[in-house]
């Protein structure tokens, strides 16, 4: 889907940009066509391209890919005058680069190892300055894979501070766009959900809504489920509540105790969280209030 | 999977029942060992055989399929000891016998399409003798597969307890072994759920526990989920909460209105429901506590 | 999915239609512009868009909803220049246009049951003025839906011939668009293929290209898959070969016989085959080459 | 499903081992009650029993596990009778003990990767010697984890037999029980295979027996398929056609390129790998003829 490449050649041996654009705004008639006329007029052609109308919201979404010899300033030009006539949110960004992502873990290693694992891969378009744990326990995982790894114990209110004080600075030092929680196992506090708002993904060991809180997969076994799944979402102060990105499950019966769901679940958990992150590092993830629109 | 044929021959041209066995009780060793002498000792051979030990509540659960040329007094007399030794909770049937099924709807017709279209394709050992209505919506669609059909307005508290009464009459009239809500839109009294108690089976529009209750549709249209399912589940005093028998999703965008998930959903809830069906009418499905044992 | 109104009010009171274009035409520069500029000229907004670029073919496909007070004629007018300029293959319809659909049938009821249902609860945008059979079998089901039904016996060359004569006369009679092979057991000649290409979808009962040909389900007993499924696709001259549309998969295991494959595999064919055909209703199904371009 | 522990104490503190038996023979009647009643001889609770009787080749299969004092000695002397009498393929193993597993490699690391993730979490119950490669790619990646690494290059006729035969020294060295093909790119000679027969699991990336021999992927995307998948199964020197244990699929679209559908494609082959090798660690895979009976 992202090419590593961001730059190619047309026929004539031109250099050829890859951009992608993404935008809302309110809905209303025309929009399509003012955006291709802009992107016409920096000599680009539309690869790719999706939209949606909410009809919930009235907002309108949309995503294209171009290529064009034009650089990033051309491109801005030509779109100034529709971004400003229907006052949308605009996003430009070059395809295939990656976001800046800092992880946040604990002491399960399947969703950070599945992480590093398809960033070396070159599946997921992400570079990862630094891990951050309460525990030391993955130190030796992350170091494998040649990141930066930093634990501090949380064991009170004032360390639980002092290491959201150290999130928000490695945010700050490394010009973080990303972060994701790995199976984080603490509460973020509303200021830091708040600071963090829109570009810190959570992956939740249920099918949300169901089984909020603590010990999904013990509250599962109580209910005798027939499916056991995973949710990616925006964190938000509002706990599990916050916009879904992606879910998985898969089936279980009867006969499988707790433990045997934990070890179950898990994969969903490493998929899912690293569709969502890959989705919002191709820039495929936009919110329409509470619900995201996601572009496959 | 079970052929409709319930007596087969052996090599000696001798006549073979095919008995199905289910049991449970408090669990123990030595309960495999006897049942299945008790089987040698009525000339039977296992065909199927599954068994679970809760680890929740203690108790040992077991159906067996046995080909014989015993009658049912003979196996009977067989496992008897057996029974009482272990204070089993036993039970005898002939493979593939039609269970006798009241179906309850309302307006929504998929469900019981697909029940009847299946019963008369021989994919559903059920018998259906009546299909009651608060609604006459559905009289065409039973007329074609020649099934009697009633229906009573329900509009009160005095209408509600006259429907309810005529359900009690319909299991007794005709010997009801199971009774189906296919979309059935009234809730049950308290009375009624003991009086059914293990064998009335509802299905719910949602991927149960999420989306209790009323517009299940519209709640998950709202938070925006990526999969929506159906669930099959033994009807209790607790709305929404009784035993899980089946569950089913099926993936969803953001670009889905509500509408349209209610039409996406109805295959799930069709083919979730007619499973328990089969699966119950099967002697497949077993309790244990507010847990289901499905041996499928 | 499509609404059963093709025709809504903007807020001044406006009668709006509801158009969908679908458009192929060798990939270039400025498609999009152009023809959201026409529909701009037709006082038409974008609801829905979707577009794809083969790299395969060099082909560009594009479909596109409308809303817009202009009528056919405006339409048409507007976008006329850009199909010549383009040499576009390009068609318009109303959006939720029942498509005039035969079916063609044999002895299992699984998949005309399905798409009857389907139809009569307008879930599948398509008319049905006809179920031509070779065999008498299913003429009770087709009667109870109050479609026409004519069987005829394929017995020898000289009757097959009859009946594809019969085919293509039925086509002609009710200007069908859509030719439906639901699990209809005879393979039909090169001239009928060529006939009706591009508008024959056959249900196959396997998961193509595993199992081509005759009793699918006891090549993938005797094979031991885990997985069985059914594929809808383009009927062409080229056996089980046709360009695919959809297919699903259902899991099984050892203990599943020929016959059990066979119950099992039903709900897949049908499901399956309804999806294609109300894909193919709505305009969704493009061919490019061998394969299709679905616009779900 | 397999606890680390494979020895508790019952209520009165006496020591308790975990057994599994395996078991095929002949079917007939009495097989049970036989197998069952030397269980109890030895002391023996049945905590699982799943059992199987082939119509196609008359066979019986079996998996018992039990928890017993007894040793191995008391349970293989009450099961011996029992065995005799039956001919049986019987087979006694401790619950959990890992199995002494080879692992052949090339260039991609995913399937490796996965092994050697889950192995170390306690997902996996292997033991992993060694992994041979015909290339140094994946040195680092297994050092990791603490393995021995080798690597031949295999260019000719002579480096493929030389290779070969370290296969069967380090076999023999580690008294290897499983080899898998974790994406070995290299066809084993017909000797090897058969000297591997019934203990060498691969991965291939299709949905057997679909697209089967080299590139895989490449066919998916030219015949337009809807679904990609992988396939584990015993190798022999039919290629591609040995039994197969497990199978699954995901969804694509048109949209995806043949790098899109190799980069999808992996989960799938990961995850079923590591669950065929699971199952056969756990000793649920039995062989059928040319079909696998699962035991899950």
């Amino acid at each position: 889907m992202i090419t590593d490449a961001t730059e190619t050649a047309d026929a004539t041996g031109t250099h050829l940009n890859h951009w992608v654009v993404t935008l809302s705004c309110t809905d209303g008639p025309g929009i399509v066509h003012a955006v291709s006329g802009a992107i016409v007029a920096a000599r680009g052609n539309i690869t790719e391209s999706q939209q949606f109308a909410s009809h919930d919201t009235g907002r309108f979404f949309m995503r294209v890919q171009v290529e064009s010899p034009a650089d990033r300033a051309e491109l801005e030009a030509a779109l100034a005058p529709v971004r400003e006539r229907w006052q949308m949110d605009l996003h430009l960004d070059e395809v295939g680069r990656p976001l800046r992502t800092l992880v946040l873990a604990s002491t399960a290693g399947h969703c950070v190892n599945d992480l590093l694992f398809r960033q070396r891969a070159g599946q997921l378009p992400v570079e990862i300055p630094l891990v951050l744990s309460n525990h030391g326990t993955l130190r030796d995982l992350v170091d494998f894979y040649g990141v930066p790894f930093e634990s501090e114990a949380v064991v009170s209110p004032e360390t639980k501070a002092a290491f959201e004080r150290r999130i928000l600075d490695a945010v700050e030092e490394h010009d973080i766009e990303l972060v994701v929680l790995a199976r984080y196992m603490q509460i973020l506090s509303p200021e830091l959900c708040d600071a963090l708002a829109g570009r810190c993904i959570n992956i939740h060991h249920s099918f949300l809504p169901g089984f909020k809180g603590a010990n999904p997969y013990r509250q599962a076994h109580a209910r005798g489920v027939k499916l056991i799944g995973a949710t990616a979402h925006f964190v938000t102060s509002d706990l599990d509540e916050g916009p879904i990105i992606e879910q998985n499950v898969v089936r279980v019966d009867h006969s499988r105790s707790v433990a045997e769901l934990v070890a179950i679940g898990q994969d969903e958990e490493s998929r899912t969280l690293s569709q969502a992150v890959k989705w919002f590092a191709e820039r495929r993830v936009l919110l329409d209030g509470q619900r995201t629109v996601i572009f496959r």
